[in-house]
């Protein structure tokens, strides 16, 4: 075999998907594009707010603006206006040199797993979760331990201190939630430090936790809150994907907590990843984002597709929480095999994901970072995809 | 240790990187910007052809101008830009499914080893080398194994021969060479190419050849010879950064010989492996480049700091051999002990690197991609190290 033993599975799996894209633009041939109803992808189609146009205008105009290399880690003027922020929002003490500007939230775990994880190492996190986490604990060398969630997709926190062994290194959170919308709560998550701390101390091994917050700004009625006041050890990491509509440019941040236990070796051993993985975090971008510290696409667009869809799904017979952030659904599959059922909405024309790729079997996931109108006249095929197995 | 154990010795060689930087901005804040001459860097100052900011500004303006993820190797259509380039210039018959868009010439690189390499397999290179090849070989999890060259830089056929194994996977050449400057002709390339099929054939084991070229459009005098041409099991890489002078923007690609074993494979593998490392190339350079195909900054610039370089250098004493291409001299120390002298050119507000950074000590680096007078004004300077020594 010429490729890399370990890619082999990697490629069919990544073919697999490929083919349901390309299933999805025979659909949209065969069908018209109005009559497919694709919610397999989280790629946000909310275009930027306009500021951010108006910024890369000014940017691309202004002579002080910069294509070449910076410090690896970022430019320091941006890595300023970061922790400024984080501080005016968080008061967490943060500074800039704790900061590493990275190739959005992809790039930013890459950077932190590199630089903490041994080969072999044990990086925790509770299912569903998000499918990249596979591949990034792979290039890490590092295992990747799933903990079931609670039926409510909320953190089963006897679950996690059994799970922890003496291999754990890391914790991996992701709220709110790719599959499942949950938004984690205070309470929980204060549970959770408790436990990694008495864990850290019980085998003489500091346990970080990473939290992965690109969905932080895409959350309804809730405060989500900031790990970083339950858990000094915390790397808090992102990206401006979501909340600034820019998933392909690949921006994003790592930011370490001052308190955490070496701290400053941590944030030397990031920003040393980030060079090795792509040397540093695209100079445009980084200098736009510098500018737009706060801002947010209209977050109002997607509650009103998540409520539009949540209810008529229900109207149709579906079993669901209602998400408090994210763009996604994960309904309850009607019959335990959910890539049967996936195949079933697929001849309705509707494209979802199995829960199983997620490690959530027995649901599926939707994605509402589509218009409106798509969810609207999806339903009919939801309902009709329901009656089949009743 | 709460850094992983590898990334330790990673993180010192960087900080001695970053305290070279620091001393640099603490010379500048002592003598003033204009007494101080770095030539440690290799981050071109000239500024990208003025047609990137028309080529940005109409895309910004353009609403079809997409922010948001594409399919991970990239846009189809700025692949395909890129597949009809190549066909034009070096007629290979590449398809733009053989193209994988990356975040530089780093990305590239880091992809294909990815999707190549099993670990503890080698990576072969000529010594003087980049010195990241170090840190991608290290997240391939394989060994970089140097091969040294003949005096003049040029590949040592024989050697090479020699130290190929079956453990051996990758043999890797960078040609306009960093930090030598040397253009591999056609002829050693040819005799590469041999050896490499026959060493392929002995040990019952595909040896591929990657072609590390974001230097290629900064030659001087030469046609650099297309690799592609000597043998098909070939993968070039290469960036935007120097040849449009966006360096920070991590735009590049990687292109597969349509008659390399299992072409397809490794382009799927490697189109994984982005996925894998930065999820995909930036999305708005992607469409700068895709539109820019063959344009180049002026290469005038550079030829004319080398001459006035090399003239001033020779003049001084010193032994080096005029580079045929990039923007680096890579001359003789006129000591044994690099560093040492290495030093003695900073008590002269020189900076410059060991030739022991690159895998050539008895050497130092200079970029020239610096204004003409720090090269004018830095001679002095070098004229009174050298006679320190004599």
């Amino acid at each position: 075999m010429p490729i890399a033993d370990k890619m082999v599975k990697m490629v069919e799996s990544a073919s697999m998907i490929r083919k349901m894209f390309e299933e999805g633009i025979r659909m949209r041939e065969k069908y018209g594009a109005d009559n497919v109803f694709d919610f397999s992808l989280g790629n946000p189609d909310v275009p930027p707010p306009t500021i951010v146009k108006q910024t890369l205008l000014e940017l691309i105009d202004d002579k002080a603006t910069s294509h070449g290399y910076m410090p690896n880690p970022g430019y320091p003027h941006v890595r300023k206006a970061v922790a400024e922020y984080l501080n005016k929002e968080y008061h967490v003490g943060i500074t800039s040199d704790l900061i590493v500007m990275t190739a959005g939230a992809a790039g930013a775990l890459n950077d932190i797993l590199r630089a903490l994880l041994n080969p072999g190492e044990d990086i925790l996190t509770p299912a569903p979760y998000f499918v990249g986490y596979n591949q990034y604990a792979f290039v890490a060398g590092a295992n990747l331990k799933t903990i079931a969630t609670l039926e409510n997709f909320h953190l089963d926190l006897d679950a996690i201190a059994a799970g922890i062994t003496k291999n754990t290194r890391v914790m991996l959170i992701n709220s709110p939630n790719n599959p499942t919308g949950a938004v984690y709560n205070k309470e929980e998550l204060s549970g959770l430090a408790k436990l990694l701390e008495a864990a850290s101390q019980k085998f003489g091994k500091r346990i970080y936790l990473i939290s992965d917050e690109p969905y932080r700004k895409i959350a309804y009625d809730v405060q989500v809150p900031c790990v970083f006041d339950v858990y000094p050890h915390t790397i808090v990491l992102t990206s401006y994907s979501k909340e600034l509509s820019l998933a392909g440019e690949r921006i994003g941040y790592l930011a370490i907590h001052p308190d955490a236990e070496d701290a400053d070796l941590i944030a030397g051993a990031a920003g040393v990843a980030n060079t090795m993985m792509y040397v540093n975090a695209p100079a445009l971008f980084q200098q736009v984002v510098g500018k737009l510290q706060g801002v947010t696409v209209d977050i109002e667009i997607y509650r009103k597709r998540r409520d539009i869809f949540c209810e008529g799904l229900k109207e149709a017979g579906y079993e669901l929480d209602i998400p408090k952030g994210a763009f996604y659904l994960f309904p309850k599959s009607p019959i335990e095999d959910d890539v049967k059922f996936v195949k079933l909405l697929s001849e309705q024309n509707i494209l979802a994901v199995p829960g199983a790729a997620f490690g959530g079997p027995g649901h599926f996931r939707l994605s509402y970072a589509v218009p409106d109108k798509t969810i609207k006249n999806s339903l009919d095929g939801f309902k009709k995809a329901l009656n089949s197995v009743k």
